[in-house]
């Protein structure tokens, strides 16, 4: 970095189906767009942003950490309350912290957090439709846990990896695959160091498979161990997913809880 | 009604910020546009429906309730999937029962539930926008739950009547009004036999300036006996309102509970 410059950190809420992901697009549809023009204008000059987690289109966070440098000094209130007046609908700075020039919100991160929302009723959503992914009929929950339980340890993910991951590897660390009920919905907790691209939604994918009894719990075993995307089921839909948590080093001193997302449903 | 019609009521859940309101209007952007004409398509012609409750611009539903006259004998899966595979994103039916002739939506409703999901934190909701309330600084739930305690009971509700309201008589029986803190979210639950138009929305704000300690929790009980709309709070935004429960005798043999909403917000 040179002299003079600080580097930032930001925690952001969004709604992913106001945007064609994070990452900046040739339209200026991604979130990264949105948050670049409007720190932009507060920092007087263009702004590169690098975030923790490059969610997908239609995909949220409640807990999103992105840096970016600047030249000018500026309180921690002008990156919230300053940029969030020029942000469009659909996403908010949630707190700004200034941090060391070492910091980087996709390295430095040593943990992400992601939960699923699916609805398991008969009818679709329509208070969270885009908010809640969808499903009817019966689900086998604890067939989907063992299947689940399958999932944790370090492995070669490349069986949920997209064929446009650009990873250099596709091991990663699952710490968390928990599946509970809550009313009407079917909740998912993921824990990994760092996701490969789909991955989430292609474990859903495949547990749904197993929840429908198409599959057996161990066939998520197998399927790992196949390291062959092309025998798994379809990438599930992003409406339910969100970026919950990323953790960092307790140094960096940053702030820990996210933004608000819905979350125990009434039931039908 | 004619020989050979049946009454159907239908339980609906819908998105309000899609629409202006449940009332039909000449441009057809009512809840009651939508879900007439998707049911002209199973009925196979015009209907008309009327609801329990007409919902503003903005207020959602999880619970809403509606009838309507058909000569035609459907399954009630026509009046569910049938109606929903012709409803635009943000309605939902979810369930459909044959009643007897003498069922009316809006007189047979014993009680209705209304919520109200306020954010209170610095930042403006991002992944809720549109389906929370949102207000900064300090609120004193005290004060307001003292306040919302003078509105309890049988009234002339004339100081928190909007002024186009149309019903008869401004007298209400109010039996809940409960305000309660659920991480970053204030959450108001109110239950009347019947509410006047903008009722909710202009408690909320009153008490919203009690909890400010703008004004002292008394003065809600003076305002209420003043039946003088002038001196209140401006009405509160409709984002973070929704009807989530109508209440019918038992006999007429309807579901209870409703559909899903956000309820409880991690808290930042």
């Amino acid at each position: 970095m040179r002299a003079g410059v600080r580097r930032w950190a930001l925690g952001l809420e969004y709604d992913g189906s106001r945007f064609c992901g994070w990452q900046t697009q040739p339209g200026g549809c991604g979130v990264q767009d949105a948050l670049e023009a409007a720190l932009a204008v507060i920092h007087g000059g263009p702004v590169k942003t690098v975030s923790a987690g490059r969610t997908d289109a239609g995909v949220h966070a409640s807990a999103q950490v992105v840096h970016f440098d600047s030249l000018h000094t500026r309180p921690n209130s002008a990156w919230v309350r300053g940029v969030n007046a020029h942000l469009p609908r659909g996403i908010s700075v949630l707190w700004a912290r200034s941090v060391s020039g070492g910091f980087d919100a996709r390295h430095s991160a040593l943990e992400r957090g992601y939960r699923y929302l699916l609805l398991n009723r008969d009818v679709r959503p329509a208070l969270l439709a885009g908010k809640v992914g969808w499903l009817h009929g019966e689900l086998d929950l604890a067939a989907m846990q063992q299947g689940a339980a399958l999932l944790l340890g370090t492995h070669d993910f490349s069986a949920f990896r997209a064929a446009e991951c650009q990873a250099r590897s596709p091991i990663r660390e699952l710490r968390q695959a928990m599946i509970v009920r809550q009313g009407c919905c079917v909740v998912f907790e993921f824990r990994a160091n760092a996701f490969l691209h789909h991955q989430v939604r292609n474990m859903v994918g495949t547990l749904v498979w197993v929840g429908q009894q198409r599959r057996p719990p161990e066939w998520v075993g197998e399927l790992l161990a196949s390291r062959d995307r092309t025998r798994g089921a379809a990438t599930f839909a992003a409406d339910g997913l969100y970026l919950t948590e990323v953790k960092y080093a307790p140094g960096w001193g940053l702030p820990t809880g996210g933004g608000i997302m819905p979350v125990l449903p009434l039931t039908l």
